[in-house]
């Protein structure tokens, strides 16, 4: 074993040197580097990573710059109060759901939701009532909800205290969340957005409205996924019907005392950079995507979707359920028979560097400091890709989608039960102990005291398969009840 | 106000250049940029600060070079397993009560705890029985516990399911802690160990000995405080006692789900260094430390306290309950009627840097990137201190220690109710709604559901007085249900 496992590992990562196309949004510093004030703050990170000492105030009591820096950040966005969380968007929708939830509420939330939000109905006792991802058979892709199912779980559920929603998935592609929120307010219901991939949204035309403008109770964003601001940060909004002392108390719980200044300024920075220079830069951003969509979408083999056909096109007759889509990602989609995971790796090889893939796509995140000699590598390596050395070797299968399986205990009362584990082969009609998510997406397939059913079995099986990380899964077993 | 309040205020720090005697024990980059390891990982901080890629694996499923570099870790401090904590000691305190204890249970808790471990009661629902800290009159500081009182307490409640201690204080005073163990494990008590200024305890022999080798149940270490290592970083070590799949639940729930790659190879980083060169380092740092100390204790004056005059002299008869003491921080006393708080401003003013103070010390905390250089400034400006100025103008006070005031209602049993304000002068016989504690040194005067009494009234008064950032006080109210 080496002496420094995890620091050669980076170091070796970074002399790749491959196109950024993931995250975090500054692009190997490139988001500091390329403005003056940004230039100042990176070449001052580790120097200025300091304890709280006179002048530089306290984050879990600010009355001096983090005060004014939060200000400055709600007023950009449109809040009532903004939160720098140094533990990136996880502990804010931690802290979402405990402030705005007591144990025993019922909880209407999309499947399609964060790992951290399922924690959150775990640690705080909640009586989940999930909401269904609709799913594109053409793009082979989990896209947005129906509003038909939408409506029918509101109206099953009056006495759901809320609704949690994510905006936008991983694809970039928005549930309606205009729509949403109305209805949620005919009965009452709070509305909490894991925005954490929309951080840059209304900024200029092209993108999507931004949670907090659409009238989101609380809505977490990322700074570090399309911002310029190092990875683990995040910004928490609330709207006036939030009950800040609650908010203020566990906002402070679930972070450090000892917050990094260095995640901190790159916050402060994130903030002033899209205020400053966003709109301009992200427009530019856009335009270079678009040209570079229709590019690639010539060499004929790759499809780039755009928003156009995804939904003026009224693909699948869908234009009832999704909202918009951001352009300032990829979901570059191939036929079926062929990898996402291996174009993936294709990419990786080539020096580029892609977010995420499914087994039909890969998504790939931009910023404005991907200019177009970024966008041209990723081209001209598409041109040269050969096919053939990204067909699916075991066979294209369809994505297995299975129905919601059925609950037999609440999360949390797992939680203290003895668990054993089994081969996930052999699990039908156990209750599931542990969730079993597949990374990326991280959508669950099945969650702490639901059913193991042949549909869930063959989906884990599916994911198994593709080489995904499995969260729950270990050595073929899962844990059950 | 500025466009980048926060970004300003840390670039304007950093030229103070001051010598650094406060956290983190990278002293200012110094820890990375003194070693060929460190200046490598140094040159790549922020290029990989990157998201989990093929090859860096994933904190929450770790399988390779995040699961080899917690191994050596674990093995570095002879755990059963080791974690990397990108959220602080803070979130390990969490991670250890909520995998340790069930809600309801009795837990025995230090006073002289952690905020964010009485956050882990309330959120917990444990019910705390709490045990007084002693107090020095000579050197003014709260600085152990007192045996007796620890095994009344003990033996008045051998129901309890554990115990939680700091080892050592922010002072570097160590309890008994094997004493505690072997009590503890009389009634199966598990014991709870926030060693956050511990990491580098057990590494050469004038250091206390290690909370882990010492045997305790679980123990959290900042690995920032004292190692070469970013803010926010820690360790969280358990026994072969502990649940490991509860603490892995819980440590993942509290965990950024895109855990900063900076922080996790800074921690890396940290261990290696203290296995490579620890032991050569911290014995050269602890005999400067020691000269110093003797020449800054002949300028007559100051009084940097030694762990002989401490422990061996018996000072004030309490030989029994002091274990040990951290020589490898000074706390700086001065006599009655001058000001701690105004000494530290000296310093910084000429250019030092110390980490706190309260009424009548200054702490500095040393790491092995404190050379000669930093202790003879410190020594020279103290040599020409006038201490006409740091005089304590409102009057030397006697510090207030109160009793512990009466429980009324569990600390969870206050959080739903409806809180009201109140000047705290007026607050005498409320139901306390919000923790109030000065900071520092970070221990609680009263917490929630305890009863504001004249004691409490008059200690909050005095930590007002003397503008420490009191917690839970605000325009002088405090909350109340």
């Amino acid at each position: 074993m080496p002496e420094l496992p995890l620091v050669d590992a980076i170091i070796q990562y970074t002399k790749e040197n491959n196109a950024p196309f993931s995250m975090p949004g500054h692009k190997s510093g490139r988001g500091f580097l390329e403005t003056t004030e940004g230039k100042n703050l990176y070449d001052n990170f580790i120097k200025g990573d300091i304890t709280e000492v006179e002048g530089l105030d306290n984050l879990h009591h600010p009355e001096g710059v983090i005060a004014e820096a939060q200000k400055l950040l709600s007023e950009f966005y449109g809040s009532k109060k903004s939160y720098f969380l140094v533990n990136g968007s996880s502990s804010g929708n931690l802290a979402m759901i405990f402030s705005s939830f007591n144990e025993g509420d019922k909880v209407i939330i999309e499947r399609n939701c964060h790992r951290s939000v399922l924690n959150g109905v775990i640690l705080r006792k909640l009586r989940p009532v999930y909401v269904k991802n609709k799913f594109n058979n053409i793009y082979n892709a989990p896209i947005s909800v129906n509003k038909e199912h939408f409506l029918q779980v509101v109206n099953e559920n009056k006495d759901a205290k809320g609704i949690i929603v994510t905006y936008p998935n991983y694809y970039g592609v928005c549930v309606n969340l205009k729509f949403i929120i109305k209805e949620a307010e005919k009965y009452n219901m709070k509305v909490l957005v894991d925005s954490a991939h929309g951080a840059h949204f209304g900024v200029c035309e092209g993108l999507p409205e931004s949670a907090v403008r659409l009238g989101a109770h609380m809505v977490v964003m990322s700074a570090h996924k399309t911002l310029p601001s190092l990875t683990q940060t995040a910004y928490l909004h609330v709207s006036d019907k939030a009950d800040i002392d609650r908010v203020d108390f566990y906002v402070s719980s679930l972070l450090s005392t000892s917050p990094s200044y260095m995640l901190m300024a790159s916050m402060d920075y994130a903030r002033f950079y899209l205020d400053k220079y966003g709109k301009e830069t992200f427009e530019s951003l856009l335009s270079t995507a678009n040209n570079y969509r229709k590019k690639i979408n010539d060499i004929g083999f790759f499809h780039v979707i755009s928003k156009k056909e995804l939904i003026e096109n009224n693909l699948s007759g869908l234009s009832n359920d999704i909202y918009d889509l951001d352009e300032s990602r990829y979901i570059i989609n191939i036929p079926k028979g062929y990898s996402g995971e291996k174009l993936l790796m294709y990419l990786r090889d080539e020096g580029i560097q892609a977010e995420m893939s499914d087994e039909s796509n890969v998504v790939l995140i931009f910023s404005p400091f991907n200019h177009e000699e970024d966008f041209e590598k990723l081209y001209q390596v598409l041109c040269k890709c050969n096919i053939e050395k990204i067909k699916n070797e075991i066979g294209s299968s369809e994505i297995i989608i299975c129905d919601l399986p059925n609950i037999k205990l609440l999360p949390y009362e797992v939680l203290l039960k003895e668990k054993k584990s089994v081969k996930f082969e052999m699990s039908e009609g156990l209750i599931c102990a542990e969730a079993v998510v597949p990374y990326p997406p991280g959508i669950p397939i099945i969650m702490p005291g639901e059913v193991y059913s042949d549909e869930v079995i063959k989906a884990i099986k599916y994911y198994d398969k593709n080489k995904s990380v499995v969260l729950g899964v270990k050595n073929g077993c899962v844990k059950f009840v």
